[in-house]
């Protein structure tokens, strides 16, 4: 049945284009704008096609990737569990990859209990079905909207592409999606000049406040994606939005889901990024961080290897679930790999490696570099920003930087950094006109200063108008 | 961070009940009701749990293990594939493994366009807002809804939960979901005494065709599983209700979303279920099968390895889709794990095996097995139905055969049943009062045997009246 493997890149380019479509892309754009790449291996860093040329994986394959490719550790846990068991049902059944994960999932979270899915579309969903069937449980039937910030982003299926904000990937869509209550993000690039990041994420918490004020009623749960609302062009906000946001959460009786699919595991600096919120007040034992009800988790949950996800809960709406078999409060979502014993695995393997190589520690050294090494970028003529929070660094390339006046979408600014980058070797995959680094934290510090060079020169390259 | 490995099955369940949430479950159910069991390893149609208990896999783990668990061409393919690619972005990218897997589903299918998700439900979601989005590309803006027949299942997230027929899965949700069009299913256990399937198919397809006169104008597609309901307790029915629906769905302009995740991959006798399909018009040349617009893939896909899904579908569709860039036609759909190396790489070892174990054919001996070896079952007085399609074989129970009086749901007799089959070292979980065997492609005889006595004895003990 199998045709032969094929050996250049021109080969396998047209055996994929002949039958496989891409997610997220304009396939007519692989006619000529775009080069679809086969990739033949991976090493660290490193991505390498069919001709030998080498690709520094700059955006972490989709932000999933922290250790680099094939790293050792979880390439070895990943065998050893291949000749344990590779899956079970895990209705009626467990195992000990699925244990160890959740134990260590629910001590770094605070939140002890653990319900495994997929992908990260699936734990929103998850979140989402939990948090209504929480209140329908406890007999409050009119809860059963969701409040989501303008500008977010939580997945494809219908559900999580509902209380992403209005968008590219919303709006083909409206139809089908339900209707959350949108309150405008917290989002610093929209904050008059000369205000603090603080003071703008506090003034726009106040929308938030008005809205749980009139509907915390007919609402279950407020979504957000702390710190970065990656997809939305990573907009970054002060982390004092998260205390303000729990507190109000807590007062008007409204779950609060952070989804930390794309900025958990280290990358915004700390382990989650919750963490960072400022205490409510300070003073003698005022903690940072907030706990979320519910915490969705996928990306790199598993360094980057292998689809897992995963939903943590407080014990309380676990309970609200716990129930005799004929009260019919059981939360019967369910997937077929649920808990995949591979997935978990890697998983474990990913976790060992924030001791081991002392992460977080050294990605604050990584994160200096990378401001350093952009600092022409801030005074760039077609830059309006380049904010940072952690390991994610973007920049907000503009026509006219004291207009804040856009490039038009039609011009595909990004793209051309996009081409630019690849022909020297580095994978910059730009978010409209924002083009961003979250490299793998494997990256060397010479990795790091070329990923960098190539990113400064692209932006050049990109917002020179065309002769 | 890691607390030692236990070794005994109460301390592993301890610990996993602890922060373990298990999906499709009611937890309360395993403090006394429900042994959970905590499976230290498996090999081929085996389980086995820390004190050397080994189960046999008679539900394939959810429908998912085609050839036993960790068969050495797929463990040594996937670590082939982690001493080369983990993992890597596929937009913009493209890998061995994913072309080759969407070549070979492509040549079997009948549908040249492969798009990869993570799992069932999300392979749904994709191919109903692919339907919705292919018809708002067209201009036809009132195309907003889908059909889907009674008790069908097709996912958990909430869009693939809304096609699912009104159940216990969907109706905790009802204020989150679509309204789509349900028409009666063909479900042949519903037929009246003497009536063949193909009658009683023939009749409830006119259900169908009165919906899509009414109604072609607004909606999309139909979607539906091919011969058999899975998760509505195994119902079946005649294939020619697939003809039918075809030749519907073309006469009315409506897309036919074929959901194979649980029936295909050999499961209902032939590689797809849509191949038996009978010829509209017998004659020379009439050849049997139909192809959908749209088929759903997932489950058996990596032979009950790692997760992975995938939609099929037609050209004309793919290139609904395929425009300039400005024009706001891409289907902008993605997961970050989308089209995952490993998983593709298990699917192609999955593949490879149909072929190598000549395994349609042996399935075909192995069905007859099952059916002599279960003929008790079917003058029990308990039994209202043993029905079988292909590797499925279902038993209904019920208190009284002559009125077909259920038993009450509160009794639990599946539970009873499930215990039972447990205790005798056989994994038989129940949907509500119905028993299946669908176990791996790969069991022996002997095995086979062992597994239908023991479901035997575990429908005598669940329809027992307690002492």
């Amino acid at each position: 049945m199998s045709s032969p493997a094929s050996t250049s890149n021109a080969d396998w380019r047209a055996r994929s284009l002949a039958h496989v479509w891409q997610p997220c892309t304009q396939m007519k754009d692989h006619e000529s704008e775009l080069p679809l790449i086969p990739i033949a291996r991976a090493e660290g860093v490193w991505l390498e096609d069919y001709e030998g040329k080498r690709y520094l994986d700059a955006v972490s394959s989709w932000w999933t990737n922290l250790w680099g490719h094939r790293h050792p550790t979880i390439v070895g846990a990943l065998k050893q569990q291949l000749d344990t068991l590779d899956h079970v049902i895990f209705a009626g059944f467990t195992h000990e990859p699925g244990i160890l994960l959740a134990e260590q999932l629910a001590a770094r979270s605070g939140l002890p209990r653990c319900f495994y899915t997929d992908n990260g579309s699936s734990a929103v969903e998850a979140a989402l079905k939990m948090s209504f069937h929480y209140w329908q449980n406890l007999g409050k039937p009119n809860k059963q909207r969701f409040i989501a910030l303008s500008n977010s982003y939580h997945g494809e299926t219908l559900g999580a592409l509902a209380v992403g904000g209005p968008s590219m990937y919303r709006d083909s869509y409206a139809p089908l999606l339900l209707q959350p209550i949108f309150v405008p993000s917290p989002d610093c690039y929209t904050r008059t000049p000369g205000q603090s990041w603080e003071d703008h994420s506090r003034r726009q918490f106040e929308h938030l406040r008005l809205v749980l004020e009139r509907h915390a009623d007919e609402v279950c749960a407020l979504i957000l994606e702390p710190l970065v609302q990656c997809a939305g062009g990573m907009r970054m906000y002060h982390p004092l939005y998260l205390t303000l946001a729990r507190q109000a959460c807590d007062e008007f009786g409204v779950h609060l889901i952070a989804d930390e699919i794309a900025v958990g595991f280290g990358r915004t600096g700390s382990f989650f990024a919750c963490e960072q919120a400022p205490p409510a007040v300070y003073g003698r034992g005022a903690k940072r961080g907030i706990t979320p009800d519910f915490m969705c988790l996928s990306k790199g949950l598993t360094g980057g290897t292998l689809p897992l996800a995963a939903v943590m809960t407080r014990e309380e709406i676990y309970q609200a679930f716990y129930a005799d078999y004929a009260a019919y409060k059981a939360f019967l979502h369910s997937h077929s790999y649920t808990g995949n014993p591979l997935a978990c695995r890697a998983g474990l393997a990913s976790l060992s490696l924030f001791e081991e190589t002392n992460a977080l520690s050294a990605n604050a050294v990584l994160a200096q570099l990378l401001w350093a090494h952009t600092a022409e970028l801030r005074t760039h003529r077609h830059v309006a920003e380049v904010r940072q929070t952690g390991l994610i660094l973007a920049v907000e390339m503009v026509r006219n930087v004291a207009k804040r006046e856009d490039f038009p979408a039609s011009e595909r600014r990004g793209l051309r950094a996009y081409r630019h980058a690849l022909e020297k070797g580095v994978v910059l995959r730009p978010l409209g006109n924002v083009l961003y680094l979250m490299p793998p934290y494997a990256i060397s510090a010479k990795d790091a200063q070329k990923m960098c060079e190539v990113l400064c020169e692209a932006v050049d390259v990109a917002t020179r108008d065309p002769a």
